[in-house]
């Protein structure tokens, strides 16, 4: 072994000193060729589509950011080569990098809000925070899930409106599909009606409803007295019912109570207003 | 001992210095691997489910953050690693120590919401600013908290919706279940009524209600006049009661001085206005 | 070989000390000229017009911005020559990097928003977020899209003026071309009216209009009671149209439902009021 | 002492060169054992309990925060420890470094909020902004404070809820208990009404209240003809009193102006409208 | 050459140690004086009237800015000779480096306002958002821009006002006059019209309207029936026309619309109330 | 001398080297001794109270001041030691400077709202924006002045709560203490009156309010119509007055104007309404 | 002079090494007297009075900031001197630095608000945003401009009240002093007018106030039918007048029109309502 050793430091010894610039120069150009290669079967690998089961990603979405970060590796790996061939040829390159540098500071200011996209995303999936078909409250805008990716949401609204949430602008949801939900009706009756009589009424309404819809979880109950408006007493009936289905249980009992108040003769009352005559000011009223 | 001393010097003596840096780099390289395998073990431990009794963490969600906390550690070993290794070969590195920087910095920002969220959820919780079952108030919603975790808070709203609330969306906290609650019932009589008698009434329906309910704390009384508005003087009825029985207490003092009120020939009055007749402009009035 | 390297050897040995600073002093001036001309073509190629089939760039901006690349290339070069001279001739660079640097900052800072546009502009044409013709919402205007840039979108209002938005502003999304729309319609009816009768009428006018029109994809359907309003009992009809054809669609079916009332005698309420008389306060009503 | 010198001298010299790193590393390690030693009885002795009398420190706070504070101390004492070490050994630890900066940056980020709490909780008590028991306004909240803490205030509610806010959130603070405070009561009365005579029977009612009441520190007076409404003039009475007692006192008075007023048959009006009548459009009036 | 190389290195070799500062310092002089005399030339050059045939800027301001840039180079040149000539005599500048970077970053932070109103400037001209003479409306303001300067755009507000907006407010822009625009009117008719006689006598007034003028691109069209008002039918008059003239067409219509219906008899309805007489509450209505 | 010198080079000489680090740790620590004493008794000199005339700090405010600087500039003194002492020992502290550094720039940016008060508390004094006893507007508050801090100013709103605002949050304020106030007081007339008889006699009432009181700078003065009101035309009165007592004046002349158009005959309008009778929907008024 | 030279050589050598820090600290602390008292002197001329006479600044303010930026050089210059000494005795400066940088970075963030009210001053001048005497809203207040500086701008209400904006609060700003402004009234008239009979009597009316007044500059003229509002048609009138007379010549219209109407016999009408006779719900209408 010692005679490799001696011959390989006779072959180093023979290089004449100019000529180790050279050499550094191709050791750097082939390093940069080969972390450019493994890079892009790196990604290749990492993005070929059997990881993302869970998260489908389509063909051509996959295709895309394929191209998109090879070529972000390619330019990097190019960068670090370019500065070490300056440096070997004596170019002071600190001024080089501090343009480099301010020029990513600015790139890397302006996409924080694609990191912040991605962490709110992963939080979104690992705490499991909606799922394809809730509806759910996000950012202002309302909807059933339809697409949770890492980046964006998509809710579709009511009105067939389709809501493209950056994922980063969600920060408090509220979802409608965990648990039974509410439903509330308020009935109006004049201050003139027997308040026992029609609570005794209102609660047979509440049980004939109950009885004919199989998706309220609980209730309907008559709550109490809510308000006493101006021109009418305020009773609430309230119910649990099956996601979504509170709407369709508030119309049936607003119903049903219309229908049955018509058969009780029970006012749901109308505005009203005292009004007391007098003549134009300082005079009499001669009527 | 001199002569383990100088043993060893001989063998540092006989390595040919071209041989130093192959040395060296195995020396990263096994660096390297103890360092993950320790973080691994490490983590493995630190997040072993005997540790959170208080904050039980569900096993899942224990799996993907130990998965992802090994992965963070194993990539910036490799970054390190790999760092020195090209240090070793004479490349420098300034240049991707700043490329990676630039990087860093991004995520670094993208992820302070992050860490902000983690602060304010050690706080909720030392501080003890509520605790599950706590009716509260927070980031605009309201609700009863379901779950706290060191992320984020889960409150279920009356209305059946669960609000998901990053912890460090919550700055101001109003929690609903640290002491009495207060019951404000406004009643509004005519103007026509005698202010002492009314008063009278209201008092006695007052000592009724504390009779009849346990929930109550203190009260209810009757304040006084509150308001004199355009048709009616409004008198206000005050309570305390055990947290989140206010509502229901309000709403039987309501009924209660409504039947009351029927009984006592007490008017609530309507709306009023005073009409004064006149005919089109600049004509006498000719009726 | 070993003559050539003598040579060369015996060159380099020549050269006078002093004159090193001239001989690097050239070679960084022909390394700019070299890097000037190359970026310029490199420009020249990467914005010449046969890339862009996808995203049209007219001529004229695709020649302002090759003229401005190239000028920000040629400052930089002229930059980082400047501070290797200077280092030439032993002055201290320290301290025009740090007002360089500060300089840049500040210009790094203003560019966020063009970065933050541009990342933006790539993630809408990348996920499809809208397509030229969609009509969208989006950073609080509405409109019709005309032409997605990669800084800028812009929007063609109902009213007919064009919104130009920078895609960093917009962050959700609300695109109303994606699947069927909403078309919804209150009716509102008299207390009086028999409920019963008033629901089969209206499901009539909705199989009437759903024979008349092709671009309805779903109903017309009586929903239900939706409110007990003041003076009135409200019904809502719902359908799904092609989009933009909701609007039309509502007015038909108001068209279609006003008609058919006033054929069934079924009246839609205007405001009631209920008055009660009395004369002015503490006097007897002595009418 | 030359002598010792000069053995000292021969000690060090008999040191083989490669046992060197060793020496160094035991120093480091026994260093860090110190340091961490130190601080943990000096954390002890910080947070004893005798030192805060004025800011009581519940007793397991203080054990969560002192072992808190130990755990930082702890693991950054391991981590300059860890740099040496893996210096000694001849790694470059530069990249080390810029990820534990990046990381430590963003939690430096994240904890600037509460930095913020500190820095503002220290200025409340330092300008004694509030006390315990004040009624205080601040962060869009209004309560009697109950608790004055270094990071947070605890405010009640008059309905019984707490509110938590970080002192950071505290900017404007209004103080309802520092000095007098306004009671203001606005009366109407009818345009037909002598004022002169109205002011004399307000003013006699001020006078009364006035000496049945020992909290009013000043007033009440007839501040004058406010507002010329569009049914009624409006003339204000205005008092100081003692913090918290303004609206008893302002409940009084109103009490007592509307009594008065029932015995001097001023009236406090209702709204009123002139109506013109007219017939059905271009139709004469043919009443 | 090799006499004057041999000479040089001779006169090189006299120059005694301690000049050789002396003789740096006359050289960063120099260079500091050349540097400045240059960068003036250029900046005379740079902003000399003739370059600026799109962007006119007045003389008064061209002056201004000129001696301010020539200050700032000024200063800069004097700041970097200072520091190099405080290290000739060997004082340490890193501390005056670091007291100038602070001082420099708080310019800087407080500039990138300025740098973001060029940079929007730029693409408000690059993009062509509006010429002078549009009418748009940007920042929250509208009018007829009056100038487009690279850091601020002047608009002309119909009232007269002239608002001075910095372009880096300017985000979305509206342009009111790219394309024609939409007048559109809103008829009410009774409830007790036949709708399609109405509709039929508007369609003749919206030919007459177009026959008469030649700034209506399209239209006017009757929509249909776009809202059943509490006491009104609303139908809908649309025209697209030349920009700016749109309010004056809406003004056309509304007059043609209103002769003609009194031509016609149809009624444009005044807001309806039905009122249900009652007695004073519990009493029978004795009339 | 040279016999000094060359004695004082034996002292040197004799050193042996492994005392040096000795002697440094002893200089180190001996100059933090002296740096820690003079800072503190320069921070006694500085904050002792005969500097501070004009802006009274109260005694409490300085000792507490005084400790708190003491302690600052302790702890900066101990760590700078520290790392110097370290540094002699050869541990590498760059790992303990990023630590520190990274804590320090928390405090730092949480500190940043502490420098803009004080630097917003500065200008307040040196522009002289406002004096005690001044009443102001700032930050959504008003009241008069009662104390100007360096950091934070109080205001006594008429209500009676104390306002304690940050300096930094103020930036526009609204001083109604520097110059004459405007008192306006707007006056209804019905249309039926003679608008010139109305505007003489209004002119008489300024001048007899004017000629009573001595605190009207200018005015009052009838400005004019300034609106057609549905049921009334608006005429306003105008007069400056000493600050203020404009709310004074305001009351004096709305009772003047009172009283003496109750004299006049000139009626101030109540709302009017002109009702048009018509019988349920399409049938004849049969009346 | 080789005979200096030489002379000057030996007095080099002949100093003991150990004298040179002591030199070097002499040199040091003579260069930072000069510095301070060159600083001063340059202060004292650049704030001298007679370059300020565009700007006046009163002689209080300009002492304050003489002294001001005398002491920020003195304190900034003893820092520097400080470090430099410290090095000279063998101390790292380096954790100094970094303690002073992090104060200092506090301060330059605190100060930015400073530095853009400075730079947003300079271009309220340079673009001539506006003069002392314009009527401008800013920064949400509006007023006459009364003193426009460096810093802050001063404007006076027409309440009287005096706004301090400091220059960076003003963005946007609205000039109402440059060029001609807009007087607009709306008249209403009743259905039952003659609209081209309205219209003719309006423009007599125009003709009339133009030929009464000088200050108009434009108009007025008859716009059309405005709107078809529930009870009333309106009807605009604009013109264009000197700037701040716009209110003048509006209240000047609406008085001439007003009583032109009365003459004329044209309505303005009140406020109408269609009523509706019904009898209590179900029940005939027995009247």
């Amino acid at each position: 072994m010692a005679d490799i050793i001696s011959a390989f430091n006779n072959v180093i010894k023979d290089i004449p000193p100019f000529a180790v610039p050279a050499i550094k120069a191709a050791t750097i150009l082939i390093l940069a060729f080969c972390v450019i290669k493994f890079s892009e079967s790196f990604i290749d690998r990492l993005l070929s589509i059997k990881h993302y089961d869970k998260l489908p990603v389509n063909e051509n979405k996959r295709k895309t950011l394929t191209s998109l970060l090879k070529s972000v590796v390619r330019y990097v790996t190019y960068f670090v080569a370019l500065i070490n061939l300056l440096q070997l040829v004596g170019i002071d390159t600190k001024s080089l990098l501090t343009a480099a540098g301010i020029g990513g500071l600015a790139v890397g200011f302006g996409a924080q809000n694609l990191v912040r996209d991605v962490i709110s995303g992963f939080f979104i999936i690992f705490e499991d925070q909606y799922g394809v078909g809730d509806y759910v409250e996000a950012a202002g805008v309302a909807g059933t899930v339809e697409d949770i990716g890492i980046r964006s949401t998509r809710l579709r609204d009511f009105g067939g409106q389709l809501h493209i949430i950056p994922n980063g602008e969600i920060t408090l949801v509220t979802n409608h599909s965990r648990g039974s939900m509410r439903a509330l009706v308020e009935i109006s009756v004049a201050y003139e009606e027997n308040l026992d009589r029609v609570m005794e009424v209102l609660e047979d309404v509440c049980r004939e409803v109950r009885s004919r819809r199989e998706d309220i979880v609980e209730g309907p109950t008559v709550l109490g007295v809510t308000n006493l408006g101006s021109s009418e007493v305020v009773i609430t009936i309230l119910a649990r019912t099956v996601p979504m289905q509170q709407w369709s249980v508030e119309r049936e009992i607003r119903k049903a109570v219309k229908e049955r108040f018509d058969k009780e003769n029970i006012e749901i009352p109308y505005p009203r207003m005292v009004y007391l005559k007098m003549d134009t000011k300082g005079e009499d009223d001669g009527s």
